[in-house]
């Protein structure tokens, strides 16, 4: 996508370029997680990593979309140590002194950036420069992925809604909303793209499956023990949003009396104190909670590990995806 | 994307069906014009029509996602004659009892189906059975459109706030929000897809162009004067929103002492009455706003059709095209 095919006079042509600066920035920041698992599953399968940049290009900038329009949905104000999109938006609003409602303007404008990313990611990857038929093949499967990321999205907000939320709730919408496209998906785009032979991609997705959750389940245990600066957002978010997590289930399950009653109102507290923070967390500890996440991911990552030897025979790749799954699940960011 | 790849459970399941259905319920309605361009593309490129019905299908699940992303931003309340998307989860969330604010759980389920129905479109076209390179060749340059088209609804909720618009604004959000991917859009897809020499398809976007900003014409002058049951959405809707459209530009230029304070005032008064209504109308022909679009429309499809013998020299596809084009400013829904 080109500037030039927007604005025919310098108005229109601003508003562009600054959606684009704008998603520039936004993609600067991140762990480039999943394009790393692109050129992975790409090496894995035998490719030379560069042929495969776009497509982890790719795969970034439509994390960046999805990030864009989630933070709508959680009413997030900072993300990756910055004010998420809408936020910016809102705040533009301010500035220029527009006229009408600031928030549908910085909603709408986190919409379409979104959108616009979406399509960004799609022109990339198919655009890269592999065989057509991989190619192909690797963005039908990405469109089915995302289909399932938007399916997954439905369930979250939907769940929040409910009064009683289950673990297999939450493990599934952990499944559909980030595991499936954080690590399964990518390392099989990058595996399709390299040419893998279907039965060691079918590996890919088991091993893919249970990490994924694990990533999430370490994901939430950031979350709630993070410094802000850490984590890029402000501490004890996810308790603000009353975020479905299993250290939330399950804190609320084994804790009694008061703190249980406790935990209850904390949880989609917009306006929760730190200290009632900190007590959270205290409780999460002490009613055992934390260490039951714990041990789910790292058995989650057992099971992942033990599909290994059915995606390559290769020690080295077989090693780096051993110590990849490790990570998941020890990473402090 | 099949439902069973979603739910685990039941209850993931049943959110997962439930998005699908009230996507199809919404695809059923509808002009269907973009899907019929495809089609004409591909036959004029003398392709055989059956074989491009998945990326007609493709176009019209991608237009109804802009839709709903489009009916969030301008606060929609009906489209098609039924309830925008966004208003259906929030009734759902009333007759669910669900706890959560109600808005933002009907902007966010209107956000997912839109991302879902993005991928759903691009899987149908990647999907559909047409040589792989056209294919490609297709879908890389419908996602650019789809880029250009977030650039355009970025320019339009962003000309909305400022005090000023003038004729060039509304045209150029028209361009890019609106004809790029309504007219000549779909025929270039369809062309590319049915093997269309370069050339002629270089032809094909001139000729869609002029016509696309005519269609969006007589879309805003259908918009304030039809009836709510041809329309499918409430009387004055666009008055309601403040929609900048030329037939408000020029009435409020031409407009003199009370009447030009009434109409500045009547656009984006949300709750006007049905008399003031009617009174934008009148004012919108005596002072000739309406005429002067009417004769804009005329002359973007006489420049349009000047490209017609540089598409096809086929008498029958230039009469339909001829045809068609007259057929966007002649049409009554």
């Amino acid at each position: 996508m080109e500037v030039k095919d927007v604005g025919k006079n310098s108005r229109g042509g601003l508003v562009a370029v600054d959606m684009l600066e704008r998603y520039k920035k936004f993609c600067s920041g991140g762990k480039k997680l999943r394009g790393g698992l692109i050129q992975l599953g790409f090496e894995v399968a035998g490719g030379e990593k560069r042929a495969v940049l776009g497509a982890s290009t790719a795969i970034e900038l439509i994390h960046a979309f999805l990030l864009m329009h989630d933070d709508i949905q959680d009413m997030d104000a900072l993300r990756r140590g910055q004010p998420t999109i809408h936020k910016q938006y809102e705040s533009k609003h301010e500035e220029m002194k527009f006229k009408k409602d600031f928030k549908l303007y910085g909603t709408s404008m986190g919409i379409n950036m979104g959108d616009l990313g979406a399509y960004m990611g799609m022109e990339v990857i198919l655009s890269s420069k592999i065989d057509e038929s991989r190619k192909l093949e690797a963005a039908i499967y990405f469109s089915r992925l995302l289909q399932r990321v938007a399916f997954g999205q439905g369930l979250d907000v939907t769940y929040e809604q409910l009064p009683k939320i289950t673990e297999e709730d939450v493990l599934e919408v952990h499944l559909q909303k980030t595991s499936v496209y954080t690590v399964g998906g990518p390392l099989k785009i990058g595996a399709i793209l390299g040419g893998m032979s279907k039965k060691n991609i079918d590996a890919i997705e088991k091993y893919g499956e249970p990490i994924g959750i694990a990533f999430q389940l370490r994901d939430d245990e950031l979350g709630l023990f993070s410094s802000e600066k850490e984590l890029g957002k402000p501490i004890g978010s996810d308790i603000r949003e009353g975020k479905n997590t299993i250290l939330k289930i399950k804190a609320i399950e084994k804790a009694k009396g008061k703190d249980k009653a406790f935990l209850i109102k904390a949880y989609g507290d917009r306006k929760i104190s730190q200290k009632s923070v900190d007590k959270v967390r205290d409780l999460t500890i002490k009613t055992g909670a934390y260490d039951y996440s714990k041990k789910l991911a790292k058995k989650l990552v057992t099971d992942g590990k033990k599909f290994i030897p059915q995606i390559t025979k290769n020690s080295y790749f077989q090693d780096t995806l051993s110590s990849f799954a490790d990570f998941m699940i020890e990473r402090n960011s």
